[in-house]
């Protein structure tokens, strides 16, 4: 069935489509009123609904609340380091569908890329285009903001409102230290919150990891081979997904 | 230290860099007579080796085989549709990265991509390419294979040598059924063999999966969000790396 992400909160049982969602249904799906939908709110819950009009656009009626488990049973903010090229544009697209909660770009000293004035703004709006389509195609029903270009002690402000502060550290997989981040989800619990910080392909200085263990944040190691920037948070949430979601029973 | 990967086997000790490798171990790095690199040899063993002689090129002498753990411990082979752009490139890539063994690229019915005649040549060389490339930056020993082209019957006939058959399956995942992978990784012995087959943005026709089934595969579901094509194999294999890898004490 097709699903419309609703720009505001339906009153009482009914809401609009916006001129663009009504072109769509009634003009290339050709929907008319009597027709069903799907609908997800801005707070992200998922209905059924009726077309009760279809003159100057879609009007809709509300008819029963759905059931979505698209979403991960923990949160999960992925931030990571500024690296060359899309690879940021993958981790936004790829770490959507796996169930990525939000994505802050983090400016670390190694970093090869910077973003600067005009170009961040650039950025972070086409990575927050990346992620609505990305959630869409997933039909996950929260779509995951990309916040402005944060600094390591913009993030580490942050770190209280998290259950679990992880950094992905490379100099941890080379001493075969592998037991973290097993530690970490035989221990999570539905609804707690996960802020995993990944470096670019430059890593992180020691003065870095030194700061973030100085906040609570826990080097962890994703495994013998060493894994591109992209990739990392990829292997990362794939791991949570198969914890929290497949491994669950 | 610096890694070569060498083309034929050390006899009595004793082995040489071919023409391109010793002139980028003596112009390039300016590597001497007495320094010692690593060389992983076609087998996939590691060595530490020193330099006997650079005149006409490099020679070497063996001095120790070295523990390398880069491997996964169960051996996966990804087998998968043919899909549009570079999908398959990035399969190769980070599938490669992740611990896959080797990747059969298969022609199913869906298929939105058909490899024909030159083509399918040409892409299995450069996939080829790929897997080295990506084994290299990972510090892998085992450079995994891209194979030919296969059918769905030749992909059956291989069925015998694996001890899991498993095919990832989008209509399982809407079923809620996400327990397949969990009671895999969870008998899976040391040194066994996986084989995986993922479809194209198509998907299977039913009557392949049928075929599939009556060979012995499972249909897996990979979590309740949609996964693209490529990223389907990339969160498989970190589940199989995490549950072997880092889960396994």
């Amino acid at each position: 069935m097709r699903r419309y992400y609703i720009k505001s909160e339906p009153v009482g049982g009914k809401v609009a489509l916006d001129k663009k969602d009504s072109h769509h249904a009634l003009n290339v799906l050709r929907l008319a009123a009597g027709d069903e939908m799907e609908i997800v709110t801005p707070s992200g819950d998922l209905f059924l609904a009726r077309i009760t009009d279809d003159k100057a656009g879609v009007e809709l009626e509300v008819l029963e609340e759905l059931v979505n488990e698209s979403e991960l049973p923990v949160q999960v903010t992925v931030a990571c380091g500024i690296s060359k090229g899309d690879k940021l544009e993958t981790i936004a697209q790829k770490g959507t569908e796996c169930g990525m909660y939000d994505l802050i770009p983090v400016a670390l000293k190694r970093d090869v890329s910077k973003w600067e004035g005009k170009k961040a703004k650039n950025k972070v709006e086409r990575l927050n285009r990346i992620t609505e389509e990305a959630a869409k195609q997933s039909k996950r029903l929260h779509i995951p903001p990309v916040w402005d270009l944060h600094s390591l002690s913009d993030l580490l402000h942050l770190a209280g409102d998290y259950d679990y502060l992880l950094v992905a550290d490379e100099e941890l997989g080379h001493a075969n230290q592998h037991d973290k981040l097993h530690e970490v989800l035989s221990r999570v619990q539905e609804g707690q919150k996960i802020l995993a910080l990944f470096g670019s392909e430059g890593g992180f200085e020691r003065d870095e990891i030194q700061k973030l263990q100085e906040a609570g944040f826990q080097s962890c190691s994703l495994g013998p081979r060493i894994l591109r920037a992209e990739t990392a948070p990829i292997y990362f949430l794939s791991a949570v997904s198969y914890v929290t979601e497949l491994a669950k029973g």
